[in-house]
Order: C-alpha cells, then sequence, then structure tokens
C-alpha cells in the first residue's frame, strides 16, 4: 500500500516545489462571469476546478478548506466529494482542511468522514494523545495522510500557543512533543523516514519553526500563512530540513484569488502565473 | 431576540434538571428489531426519534454527536438536519457537538454552518481569541449559544491541558481565561448574567472543575463524563455554583444504549427510566 508521505514527496519531486494551493471558495469573491449566471455552488464547482486546471502544472497537491463547503450543508459536501474526485483526476494529490478533533469513538468517525477520499486531512489535538490515536490508526490502514495544528498562524494565537510551560517549552512545543511521539510508531513511517503524521506550523513565527523543525524530526510540515497573511519565502526556509526536504508551503488567496489584483482578460491566467511565481519563490530559497 | 443562555435557563428550570442527553448513533449499537429491517440512516433516524421522544420528559436539552453524522457523508447531514427539526417539534433545545475550530474567515463558515439549525455549537479554540471572535460574533446575530472545549475528560488530556505554565496556571486554565475575556462582551450577556459563550469542562477532574468555575464566572459549563466516562454526580458539583446554577451535564451512552444493560421488552422504558435517574441523581447534589 502506498504511505501518504511517500506519495507526497514522490508528486513534490514530480512538480519540482514543495508547494500546495489552498482552496477556499467564497462566493462573493469569485469571477463576476463566473457569478453571474450560476447558482452560488455551480459558481464554486467551475471556480474550483478551473483554478485546479490552472495550478496542476506548478503544484502536487491542493487543499480545500472544508469550512466554506460545509456552510452550504449537504450540497455542499456533495460538491466537495466531486472535486476531490476532479482533483485526482488532475493528477493532484489531496487535503481536506477539516481539522477535526474529539476524543475515542467520535474521532474515528471524523477519520471516516474525512479520510474516505481525501489524501490526508487536518486535525485539532487540543485533547492529547487519545485524540490522535483514532486518526492515526484509521490514516495507516488506508494508506492516508494527516497533519495535527500544532501552530497557528494568526496574531492571537501568541497569547496562548505561545506561553511558557515551567519546563521551558511553548504551549505549541508540548503539543509538538505528542505530535512526534504518537507519529513515531513503526506502521506510521515511510520508506523516505517522514510519518505519515505531519504538523501545521504557521509561518509567521520563524524562530519557533527551528525549535518545532528540532521537535518534531518525522513530521511533515504543513506551512500556511505564505502570501496573504503575511510570510515571505524566508520565514518558510526554518520549517525545510537542510536538505530541501520536510516542509510543504500553502498559499490560498494570494494564488486563487490572483485575479482580483490583475488586469488579465483571462481569470485563470493570474491564478497560473502566482502559482508558477510561488514555486519559484520557495525553489529559490532551497537551492 | 433570545439568548442562549436565558433560553436554556428557562428550560431547566421547566424540566426540573440540568441535564444533556448525548446522542452519538452508532448502527452496530442499535437495537436489533431497528436495524433488522432498515437501512443503517433509517435505523439511526428511528432510534434518534424514540431517544427524544423518551428523555424529552426530564431533559430540556439534547447533544448530537456531529461526527457519527457526519461519517455518512451528505446523506448524514441531511439526518442530522432533519433531527435537530424532531428535537425542536419535541421543545428539546439542540446542541451540535462539532467541535469546530480555525481562524478567520473559516470560523466564520464554520459558524454558518453549525449554527443555522442547532441552538448552541461546541467550538475548539486551539487557535485563542481570533477563533472564538467569528463564532461570538455570528451567535450573537443569531441568537445561538457556544461552548468552548476548555478541559476534556479523557485520560491523556491531563499530559497535555493539565501542564503547568510559569505563571502557575494550567494550559486549560489559560484557555480558560481567553474564554471568560472573550465572551464578557455586553452583547454576549443574558439578563441571567450568563454569557452565550460557555464552556466544556470534563466531569473527571473536580479539582480543576473549582478552579475553572472560579475563572470563568460567567460560563455555563457543559460537563460530559457523568456516566459510562466514569464521572459521578460528587464530580460534577464543583462545576455548579452555590445556587445551583451554572452547569449542564451530559451523559450519552449511558443513557442511549441503557437497553443494552436491561431486560426490558421494549429498549425505550430503560432509556426513559435512566434519563429519569440521572435526573434525579442531579437534583439530589443539588438540594
Amino acid at each position: 500500500m502506498n504511505h501518504f508521505a511517500d506519495c507526497l514527496l514522490d508528486a513534490i519531486e514530480r512538480k519540482g516545489a514543495p508547494i500546495c494551493v489552498g482552496i477556499d471558495p467564497v462566493f462573493s469573491k469569485l469571477p463576476e462571469e463566473l457569478r453571474e449566471t450560476n447558482t452560488p455552488l455551480e459558481s464554486i464547482r467551475a471556480f474550483c476546478v478551473e483554478v485546479m486546471r490552472a495550478v496542476a502544472e506548478h503544484a502536487p497537491i491542493v487543499k480545500f478548506q472544508s469550512a466554506c463547503f460545509e456552510r452550504y450543508h449537504a450540497p455542499g459536501v456533495v460538491l466537495l466529494d466531486d472535486l476531490m474526485r476532479v482533483a485526482h483526476e488532475l493528477e493532484l494529490l489531496v487535503i481536506l482542511d477539516a481539522k477535526r478533533g474529539d476524543i475515542g469513538s467520535s474521532a474515528s468517525h471524523y477519520a471516516a468522514a474525512t479520510l474516505a477520499r481525501a489524501d490526508a486531512t487536518t486535525i485539532n489535538a487540543w485533547c492529547g494523545a487519545d485524540g490522535i490515536a483514532p486518526f492515526l490508526e484509521a490514516a495507516a490502514e488506508a494508506g492516508r495522510g494527516l497533519f495535527a495544528w500544532v501552530r497557528a498562524s494568526n496574531p492571537s494565537s501568541d497569547a496562548f500557543q505561545g506561553l511558557t510551560l515551567q519546563d521551558g517549552r511553548t504551549v505549541s512545543e508540548a503539543l509538538a512533543q505528542i505530535v512526534a511521539e504518537s507519529g513515531a510508531a513503526t506502521d506510521c513511517i515511510g520508506q523516505s523516514g517522514y510519518s505519515l503524521l505531519g504538523a501545521v506550523v504557521g509561518a509567521t513565527k520563524p524562530s519557533d519553526a527551528v525549535r518545532l523543525r528540532d521537535m518534531m524530526p518525522q513530521q511533515i510540515f504543513l506551512v500556511p500563512g505564505f502570501g496573504a497573511q503575511g510570510g515571505t519565502a524566508e520565514d518558510v526556509r526554518a520549517c525545510f530540513k537542510p536538505d530541501g526536504t520536510g516542509a510543504l508551503v500553502t498559499a490560498s488567496r494570494s494564488i486563487t484569488y490572483a485575479f482580483a489584483k490583475s488586469d488579465a482578460e483571462d481569470w485563470r491566467e493570474p491564478i497560473a502565473a502566482a502559482a508558477a511565481d510561488m514555486a519559484q519563490q520557495i525553489r529559490a530559497i532551497l537551492d
């Protein structure tokens, strides 16, 4: 069976850059030509398909923001499922950004829900190792991946995740250790040496990233915050290992809504160009 | 417009006990007569409706575990919506236990998704005040409630949420303070003095509950862990204020699967009896 980390590293190698395009569709922000003639969900479908076609050459993987689909209830869930199928047809891997987390059997149900079609899902490990274990079991059995949300990229997360414990670690670092230990089980490690359990590590805190990289040697980092959230290529460098592996940088609005700041006649062109540009920027810091 | 905390306190007064019945339906655990003749979702629907009828006399509110429905994808989401409607027909308030959490606009989308029909939803505040604010805004506008997951009832949560910070607080207590401050905004406080933002506080840690009760004077506590998870009436006492308000004790498996340990001919009878018994136990500690 395939191992998620191995598949991801292969795909990064093939496409030439460790980048992920985050797809967070909001009807009011879509190109006018799509909004004019369609229902919101039809517009969102057309937009997401065109975004994926535009970026498939540059990105090995896309990340769907589950909330943007869930707000449309069952029809949104059907659409999300359909779009994950389209992604696979375009030979894109898929992360479902669902950040689910609960204890015991509820976590197992969430794993079944989120890993049915996605190659990986984000999880919220607030309740500790017990909350990670059911996801790990399901992911190992299905050849899927997980990214535990260790460090957020939003301003106020510092006031909680950045607090210092008596032993000198931050709250995020304590969670990082639990993630590293949970993901170290033999059946979680691929041929690449990376675990199927990765970590979401916000790119707006480069000093934190250095420590988190040391604490989680087997975790692939999913690094949000590049682009619209203010992170730069320099900021994300610390998330990579010296050999240039170990991180996947993700950007959403700066890629998918690139047309809003462009005069191009075809709204798809600025999207493809933004993905190509991001790939180029990340490659440059890894050289 | 109604305020969630005021509505909940009224409903508790009317039914006579601050208890909530958690509905976490798993097909394989349902009564045989339901499983024999129906599809899984038909069986789950019939089961949930009968559970609500059996407990409606004793409980002011039910809590649906979203994961149990999400694992059936879009048809599960449709069923969940339908069951929330049935709950309201039976004059039961509804908490959707979805534990969603994300930053910025994603949190707004989750608020729209979860608060469309439920009277309240559980949230995961791992990313701090930024992650709570969009839910608060949506809930205040719609007259809904929230319960932030401050303290889990599972064994391994101690190893993370129970860690001590340099200032002497635990990780959970630091989050409690953020919750207390977030929920103190004027438009969040009802006539009862309680905020629309409550807190989930596991019942298996009574010593923690005393401190959390002090730190969150305006939060109604949703207290899981009673019954199947080992919590007793004594354990939950610390979650209430001296006047007997301020907490809602919730039990799931010990109520809804009570028939599995019973010889009763009608599987609904042990469920009603278990709810009545729980109401009696909680009333006893408040006298």
